[in-house]
């Protein structure tokens, strides 16, 4: 007879064979069996505060490591992590939601149970979640199991999106066949010989292009061909810029790329640069409004290739080509930077000069006046120093994602921002999943020894402030800058500067490591706050060694001038309002 | 030409109209410009912390002063705040949940805007909303403005649930026709003579019943008739219990008041009692598992006799008899009040003497050893002592829920608990709509002074923490119990009693009012902040008239033994235990 294992066991195997190696969540009374196989399985459970923050968090582990996996409990649990799975469908973080449930027979009898609305129905929220995944599976049959969670697993990969898996309380000790090899993972409908095809079409392009560019977007990043592009980029010396959201995705030390392509928040030189290009490689396009700055930033031009996961489409947008199916970007681009050889790439008129670029500015910068205040112009820019290879850099939605987009970063370093959902709250929750998992995979030796920096507004903070209880109590290494305006100055330049809406109730935020906890003169976890209302503390802060080592807990409280925000912030804001009032 | 008014001058005046003196919210660029509404419409803004808190304090505002209102963004604001809106769903709170929304032509063009799944779907958040409200207005068209929001407004508070209204932003100052009257608040189908006929039939069958009862139960709340229900108990003197939902709808100090009805958690002698009834009139009845302590808590005897807001059954719930429709039971109660003088009602064979009556035990409870930690078994007891008319005391779900079925109350007191969604951390995020709408309350002459008490474990004050700050911010006066018992005790009894997923990371819970900033020193608003590690302790804080008068923020956290828990807990647990492996 085949070797089984209990249901729970099954899934867990396969998450942990995945690389998912602590899973985030809230226990509840339709949980708490499933919990108990976490331990025999070797994964780790993070316990948070709140599920909504769990959801980011898993969000945040899933972007750094390519996989995460959320606990909740039916109804109440999982509606409070919903937000953070939309986040999570709207900008392609692979995260696997598991939900208990109540037993087979009590919903088949349509019982009036807590949780539940009281009106019989136990499919109403896994419909919710339809729209915000790519699979689903409800676990009532023990002989579906492997099927079902290994088709689950292998969508929630391939689309990097959600996927929902319900477990019923009574299917917990059931026994399933036990996982066998591992979850193919090949792309659907994968031809080698479409793929090779489409890299001589390519090499063609790249030696034929007079006037070609490379657009890296965020969405690049799921794909696992981060390495590539920068060979890709490197090697042919194209003219190379990313979106916002494609920020730090290529290395900002070669001297072919030219920053973030701003589209008319921009130079107008730069935007009719770009559209004289006769070749445009855009890899993983996010075209929302806030990526696309009010859809200014496009590349509608006839020699755009759009490169997606598993699609490749030649032409403009406009014209609404056909993609070519059947081929994995990932194998297709080893294959081109494998043949560069063969080319010898024009790489066309130079980028126009660019005022805007960070590493020309902080070159002619004069030092901060140690007595004035922060400044936002200066101060994300004077912020490039303190970074270093390795590091992953989250910027919260709000001034915090705009001033980001001026880091000069270092090589080897990551920013993670929201660049469609922008839901406030979500950079803090989620950078200690992003923690965690950084934590783990150094420790795997599959990155490089970094910090966790998280760029945080002091509103923002309030909506998931309790995320800094999981970062104490997971003993997450973790720099935090709460920069303090006074407010939603976002939302304040948006409409009604001076209306008490926009206000937030001031916190001692500073108070916020001994309030939720952090053990106090423990030298194996060292809790630091600081605070700068001067670019003066400020400077001493940043040379402080054990900031700079980033051990610990550090959290610095930057004080601004409540009007002050970054200079791109305020022109996208500029066409957000005529939009709001009816405009496009 | 009629009088116009701007359309969310409308809403607001309408809300105004129903007794809404305060909008509960977060700020979203969607919603900005709807919000400059409420100043000039004499509303105040609560400005909460976050959506979910924001959607936990309109439930608590709902249920106190019969109406709330929520404004939210669009996405990301609504997700977050959909737990709490399926709670008000699930318990019958009427909540206006209104949604700032992009414009109409950007919808219309189907555009990638931020805050949606970049999918082009506009209606995929209202969609889910469907489940959990009444009635859904998308206001697109300034001739049906007033017909949608009135009728949507009117399915609000007829069938006491949420409903959701979207206002586009280019919607907001469009002109519509100005309010007229107020709205119709008439049962749909409601019929003077069927209903006479019913109280024609209901005087008879008290006048005929051998052995007749009353059971009421929390839905009766929404009908405005407690008053009502009152007199009938005291003055037909026939035996009346409550539901654990039900606590404090009755006067516990009548006479013919026997307590909780606690089914097979109770003594067998009560519920052989309860079913030899041949008359149970049974008021707002939810039959969820944990309010009828796992379906034993019934009453299917053959003269049940069941009254909705706007129907009444006759005979037990298995036989499935027809609701009689078009009648108003608040109307037809007083009818049947009036009439009481005609009847004298038999009151029957006497309620089983009851050895779990709190006044009965306190009676005998000999005083607490202050060296001792406070007990769960008499600390519930020992609270009734501090309670005074006027008072409203909400019990989190958990040890505090149960703890409450032991309160022993004064007259005039309100207990409110979840008895189906159960969402922990709701209580104290509710308590600050509802010590809101008491000071409202208490300033119209709309009800008697007193205070607003929580009891809130420390596990799940961690799901909702930032309440604290909204409360701060509002200047509410409250009362807080810290329930610190080491983690989640009530998921320990149900399972995995030393295992970490039950743990919490342990917070300073007393340094919460300062890190959310309350005032120091501030006479206008007092702040106390006291622990309790035994009776002696805790004798000292309830004697404290500071504490006594509960004015501004007081907070009293009270350790207690980890494996401590009310007997009530203990017994249900059992029951939830079997069923959820499975049985039923």
């Amino acid at each position: 007879m085949e070797n089984q294992v209990d249901l729970p066991e099954y899934l867990f195997r396969r998450l942990a064979q995945l690389g998912v190696k602590s899973i985030h969540g809230v226990p509840g009374d339709y949980n708490l069996t499933v919990l108990d196989y976490l331990e025999p399985t070797g994964l780790r459970w993070v316990g948070n505060a709140n599920e909504l923050n769990a959801g980011y968090a898993a969000d945040g582990y899933a972007r750094t490591k390519g996989l995460s996996a959320l606990v909740t409990s039916f109804g109440v649990g999982e509606l409070s992590a919903i937000n953070a799975i939309g986040g999570a469908y709207a900008e392609k973080a692979p995260v696997v939601h598991i939900v208990g449930t109540a037993p087979r027979s009590t919903q088949d009898a349509g019982a009036c149970l807590h949780h539940s609305l009281g009106d019989g129905n136990f499919r109403v929220f896994a419909d919710m979640y339809k729209s915000v995944t790519v699979a689903q599976a409800n676990l009532t049959d023990a002989k579906e199991v492997p099927r079902l969670v290994d088709e689950t697993l292998r969508q929630c990969i391939l689309q990097s999106r959600p996927v929902y898996i319900e477990i019923p309380s009574d299917m917990v000790r059931v026994k399933v066949a036990a996982p066998k090899g591992s979850i193919d993972l090949t792309v659907s409908g994968y031809d080698k010989l479409t793929e090779d095809g489409m890299v001589d079409t390519l090499i063609e392009k790249i030696q034929n292009a007079k006037r070609p560019m490379i657009l890296v977007d965020g969405f690049a990043r799921r794909f696992g061909i981060q390495d590539n592009i920068n060979e890709l980029v490197r090697r042919t010396g194209i003219p190379t810029l990313t979106t916002p959201f494609g920020k730090s995705l290529v290395d900002e030390r070669l001297p072919n790329f030219h920053g973030i392509y701003y589209g008319l928040a921009g130079s107008l030189e730069h935007s009719d640069w770009v559209r004289s290009r006769d070749l445009v490689l855009h890899f993983g396009p996010l075209r929302s409004d806030i990526n696309t700055y009010g859809f200014t930033a496009t590349t509608d031009v006839d020699g755009t290739v759009v490169l997606e996961a598993d699609s490749i489409t030649i032409g403009t947008t406009t014209n609404g080509p056909a993609p070519f199916r059947g081929v994995c970007v990932k194998s297709l681009l080893g294959k081109l930077v494998a043949r560069l050889d063969e080319v010898k790439p024009t790489t066309g008129d130079p980028f126009p000069a660019n005022p805007d670029d960070p590493r020309e500015i902080l070159r002619v910068l004069p030092p901060a006046e140690i007595g004035s205040i922060v400044d936002q112009y200066s101060f994300w820019l004077r912020m490039s120093g303190f970074f270093r290879p390795g590091d992953i850099i989250l910027t919260e939605t709000g001034t915090s994602s705009y001033g980001g987009q001026s880091f000069a970063l270092p090589e080897d370093t990551t920013v993670m921002t929201s660049s469609i959902w922008l839901s406030i709250g979500y950079a803090l929750a989620a950078s200690q999943g992003v923690a965690l998992a950084q934590r783990e995979m150094i420790t795997e030796g599959a990155r490089r020894s970094g910090r966790t920096i998280l760029f945080e507004g002091e509103g923002s903070l309030q909506m998931s402030a309790q995320a800094i209880s999981d970062i104490i109590r997971n003993k997450l290494d973790m720099t935090i800058f709460i920069l303090n305006n006074n407010g939603y100055t976002i939302e304040r330049i948006i409409h009604g500067f001076y209306a008490d809406y926009n206000d937030v109730q001031p916190w001692r935020n500073l108070e916020a490591p001994s309030y939720f906890g952090a053990p106090q003169d423990d030298p194996s976890y060292r809790v630091t706050t600081r605070s700068a209302r001067n670019w003066g503390e400020l400077q001493t802060v940043l040379a402080d060694p054990l900031i700079q080592e980033g051990k610990g807990l550090n959290m610095v409280e930057v004080f601004m001038e409540m009007d002050d925000a970054p200079q791109s912030l305020r022109k996208f804001v500029e066409y957000l309002t005529k939009r709001n009032s009816g405009g496009k």
